[in-house]
C-alpha cells in the first residue's frame, strides 16, 4: 500500500487506483483511503498541525497481514518525510476483536498489552467477574473485574504486603480479609504462625485459584481447615463484627481486598467500605498489632494521599509506614501500608 | 455524545444532528459520525461480525475532553447492549501528537504506555539517537534508538547481568564492552575488583547518563580514569583486537551492548557483530574466565535459541548458563547468559 501526499485543502483525486472520500473537518481535513484486502486508512489533519493516520484491517485465519514494527516504522519515516514533519511517532498494531483480550490498563489508565495466549478460566461469581489467563512471560494471571490481581510472577506482591524479613509471624494470630487467591495465606503459613483465619466471600475465586494459581497458593485452598489455619467463606465485615463482640484480638490483620479507589473525593460506597474495614480491623488488633494492606499504584498520588487522610481521621489514632514494590503483572510500582495504633 | 445503532445495510440518516457518511465496504459497512468539538467517530463493521469504533479528537490547552476509563467502559457497555454483543472490549485513549512520546514496545512488539512526564535530554550522537525521559514511576529512563535501555528502577538489570551474589569480583580483572550508562561499572566497582576497563564508543551517552542517571552510575563517569578503572572511548572491536595481539587476558568480559536481534535467520550485520564480539571476548578470557551478557526478552524464544546456536558453533567450545529477571523499565522478563570455555 502506498499513501499519497495529503494536500491541505479540499480536493478530489480522479483516476487513481484507490477510492477517496474527502472533506474539510473544522478547518482541517479528513481522507478515507481504501486499499486491497479491505484495508481502510483514515488520515486526519488538524488545523494545529497534527496529522493522524489510522490503518485498519481484518486478519483472516492464517493471514500474515499484520504489519511488523519495522514496517510500521518504515512507513512512519516515509510519511514524516512526505509531510516534512520533524516529529513522527508510530505505534504497534492494536489487536482487536480476537478471542483473547490482551489489554489491561495501569492504575493511572495507561494502556498495556500483555502477552496473553490462552484463557484458562472465565466465570461470573455473585461478586465479581473472574478471569484467569496465561501470559507467556508472567505465567497464569488472575483478573478480577478487569483488574490485574496476581500472577505466578508476583511473589514480590505478597512479600511486600507481608513485609517479609521485617515482620516476625512465628506464633502469631492473624486474620486475612479477602486474599482469595491464597498466595498470602500460603506465604504466611511458611512463617510458622500460631493460627491464620482467612475471611473470603467468594468461593469461586478460591476454587479457580486452587486450580490455576497453584504455584502461588500451594495446596492451602484444597481444604478450608488445616492444622494452623481456617478459611471462612463469609462477608468479612460480618465476621469482624462478631469478633469485636466476642472481644477477640489478633496480632495482624491483612486487608487484601479492593484497591483504594480513584475518585475526586474520598466519598462513596468503596470509601465507606474502606473506612469500615479500617475501623473494625483496629478494633480486633492487640495493642501492638498491625494492620497491613496494599493501596494503589504509586502513579496515583491523589488516591494514596486520600487514603492517608482517612488513616489520620480514624476513631483510634494511628501511626503508619508505607513501602512500595514494582509488581511484574501490574507493570507498575504498587504501594503498601503498615498501620499501628499510637501507644 | 450518543451513538446511534448502526444498521447492517447502506442507508442515509436525514435530519439528525450529526452528519453521516456511509458506504458498504467489502460486504461490511463503514460509517463516519461527526460530533461537537471536532470529534470524529469511525464505525466499521466486518462481515465476520466484528464492529470497531474509533473515537478521535484533539485536546486543546486545558480541555478536559479526554474520556476517562469509566466513561469509555460505560460507552462500551451501551454499545455492547445495542449491538447485542456478548464480547466487547474498550481501550484507554491512545495519546498522540503531544510533546512527549509515551509509547515504547516490548521485545515482542507489544504496546506499552509509560507515565513519562518530561524529556530531559534528546540528542543524536554519531552512533545513535539518545533520549532520556522522566517516568513518574520509574525515574529517569534512557532510551537508545527507540529501545528502553535502563532506568533508575532497574538495579535488578545490572545485578542479573553481573549475577551479584553468585560471582566473586574481588581482585578480578574485568572488561566491559559498551555499558555507556555506567551502571554496570558502578556496581562492579562496589565489589572491589582489581581493575575494570570499559570500552564505550559513544561519549555523548556517558555525558548524558553522568548527568541524568546519577543514581545508576554514581560519579564513575565524571572522569575516565580512577584508582581501579579506566574508560576508553573507542570501538571495542579495535581494542579487543589489540588485546588479543598483546596476549592480555581477563577474568570477566561483559557484553553490555546491543540486544540479540529479532530476525528469521541469524544472518546480517548485527549477527556478524555478535559473533565477532563473542570470538574476540573468548580470546581475551583466562581459561576460567567468564563472558557475561544480556540477550533479549523471554518473550522472544526464537531469538534466544538462535543466540544459543551461535554459542554452540563458536571456534572455542563453550558451556553456558542463563538466567532471567523481570526488568521494571522493560516491563518484561529479560534473559542473561553466562559463558565459559569448556575445560
Amino acid at each position: 500500500m502506498s499513501l499519497p501526499v495529503v494536500p491541505s485543502g479540499p480536493c478530489y483525486h480522479p483516476g487513481t487506483e484507490h477510492q477517496y472520500e474527502y472533506e474539510l473537518v473544522d478547518g482541517g481535513f479528513f481522507e478515507l483511503l481504501k486499499g486491497d484486502n479491505g484495508i481502510l486508512v483514515c488520515v486526519r489533519g488538524y488545523p494545529e498541525g497534527l496529522v493522524t493516520c489510522n490503518i485498519e484491517y481484518y486478519i483472516k485465519g492464517n493471514d500474515k497481514l499484520v504489519m511488523s514494527l519495522d514496517e510500521i516504522r518504515q512507513l512512519e519515516e516515509e510519511l514524516g518525510e512526505k509531510l516534512s514533519s520533524t516529529r513522527t511517532h508510530a505505534c504497534p498494531a492494536l489487536k482487536r476483536g480476537g478471542e483473547l483480550h490482551k489489554y489491561f490498563p495501569t492504575a493511572d489508565e495507561r494502556l498495556l498489552e500483555y502477552d496473553i495466549d490462552k484463557t484458562l478460566y472465565e466465570e461470573k461469581s455473585p461478586f465479581q467477574k473472574i478471569l484467569i489467563v496465561h501470559s507467556r512471560s508472567l505465567g497464569n494471571l488472575l483478573v478480577l473485574d478487569n483488574l490485574q490481581n496476581i500472577s505466578e510472577s508476583d511473589l514480590i506482591y505478597t512479600e511486600s504486603l507481608m513485609q517479609r524479613g521485617k515482620e516476625n509471624y512465628e506464633g502469631k494470630e492473624i486474620v486475612i480479609l479477602g486474599g482469595g487467591d491464597g498466595a498470602l495465606l500460603w506465604e504466611l503459613l511458611k512463617e510458622k504462625p500460631k493460627f491464620v483465619t482467612m475471611l473470603e466471600i467468594d468461593e469461586l475465586v478460591m476454587k479457580a485459584c486452587g486450580k490455576y494459581l497453584r504455584s502461588c497458593c500451594g495446596d492451602c485452598l484444597d481444604k478450608y481447615k488445616g492444622d494452623n489455619y481456617e478459611i471462612i467463606v463469609e462477608d468479612c465485615v460480618k465476621v469482624l463484627k462478631k469478633y469485636v463482640e466476642e472481644g477477640r484480638k489478633f496480632d495482624y490483620v491483612f486487608g487484601d481486598m479492593t484497591d483504594v479507589p480513584l475518585s475526586s473525593t474520598p466519598q462513596g460506597e468503596v470509601w465507606d467500605f474502606i473506612r469500615l474495614i479500617l475501623d473494625l480491623s483496629l478494633s480486633v488488633l492487640k495493642p501492638q498489632g498491625k494492620y497491613m494492606t496494599h493501596a494503589n499504584g504509586a502513579s496515583c498520588p491523589d488516591a494514596l494521599s486520600m487514603f492517608e487522610q482517612q488513616l489520620n481521621k480514624l476513631r483510634v489514632p494511628v501511626d503508619f509506614t508505607s513501602s512500595h514494590a514494582f509488581i511484574p503483572s501490574f507493570m507498575e510500582d504498587w504501594v503498601f501500608y503498615q498501620v499501628t495504633m499510637k501507644s
